[in-house]
């Protein structure tokens, strides 16, 4: 399993190009890492949410393919974020966990924290589809 | 009007660097254009969500701020995307449009389509709050 | 399609509970009007944003439905709710209609206004499943 | 606190006529207990989620209000709900946490778990205004 996602994390060019790292990776559970990087901030010099978003989506995504059958693959169908604060230090960690997983849906919650802060900063509720034998869409 | 919303976007290196222009600003409503960009994708090869849920955050956001009084910034407090089907095809058009207006609070409503389409694959609802007198929080 | 709707419609004690009618049904598209009640009011003395919710979470469902196949069930998967202003007057119109529709998952927005008013006081996206051959699980 | 939260709970009409109780308020927690009623009931004979998601938005309202100050009155902005699985049982446990207070925006998470079940079969995350000197709206 582990090694699957960390296959397919790898194909997404997104997550180089935003510095993200798969930090840790267990059964329903996936956390990412990211380092504060200028030309991803918006207007007042904080990360952009569009890049904090993109690495909670990852995170739910992963925790969710790690609980899905080797032949799916997973597809975000929607997800709530939650903005709390701005995204202010030097390093962020973003925390996905599976809530409940059905055949063809699984529900996550995420957290984004700056490293070493108690609360965190953004929060994701969302929903993942399993896609099976569909062309074109793999792991 | 139009002045303040493009003097903050040009400020947002976030969008620069996914390539996301400004194509139209009126009262309420505001349009994105991005172009497929193989740096963006995901690991099916298609525009990651992630730069298309921060393409049509950024219209929300400009939407809103273009409603709001000139002393006020704009902050996303919160937005559900639905993704409805890959981001396929050259040019991504993303509109949004304020559904109300409070002091505090405006709600905007976002889709991306891609260009000569009828119907969005991607759609945003989405909270925004009016921020006064915040130190380190301009517009 | 229509008979079916108004079927299904009828078997839900939660809509003739609050006084929820359908008023009006097309391919997609979907009107729900319910009444000022008492008995659903808030804290101010409004209706009860659930009460809203559960309408309008009804006006998309049937939406939804009124595009799947003969022999699919609707269920919700999930939905986001802007609560704008109170639910205020005596008369309240909630129109769901479908975004995009997928073999298992659609997507349709909807919106509560008061009669006679322009601008709607909630607005939802809202996420439905068509199940297929699940027990216990008819239209 | 208790009491401001219970005395403002005992004003809504909504809560009495669903059956809802409050069953535990700390700071920054509430649970909320909800009985099968077939009054309430959707096309299944689950009860509906428009019971669920009024009996979570509130527990959510009330964590909220539970930190706020004493001259605030709460209103709900918006919330997404994942439904995971039908409302299934005699009695139903709706908890509800703040994760993260602002000065007029509070975000809350909240479950609804059947009474004995350890897996949520909804989940919400809400965002809450602290709404201070509007006429009309007490607490």
């Amino acid at each position: 399993m582990t090694a699957r996602v960390r296959a397919s994390f790898e194909r997404q060019a997104m997550m180089s190009t935003l510095g993200i790292r798969l930090a840790a990776v267990e059964r329903g559970r996936v956390e990412l890492v990211m380092d504060h990087d200028d030309r991803f901030t918006q207007q007042h010099g904080f990360v952009h949410a569009g890049a904090i978003a993109a690495a909670l989506d990852s995170a739910c995504g992963y925790a969710a393919f790690s609980v899905m059958p080797p032949e799916a693959a997973v597809l975000t169908a929607s997800y709530t974020i939650n903005l709390l604060a701005p995204a202010a230090g030097q390093r962020f960690v973003m925390t996905a966990e599976v809530v409940r997983a059905g055949r063809t849906l699984v529900v996550c919650r995420g957290e984004a924290t700056t490293e070493g802060a108690t609360k965190p900063f953004a929060v994701m509720q969302s929903t993942l589809s399993a896609v099976y034998d569909r062309p074109g869409i793999t792991h």
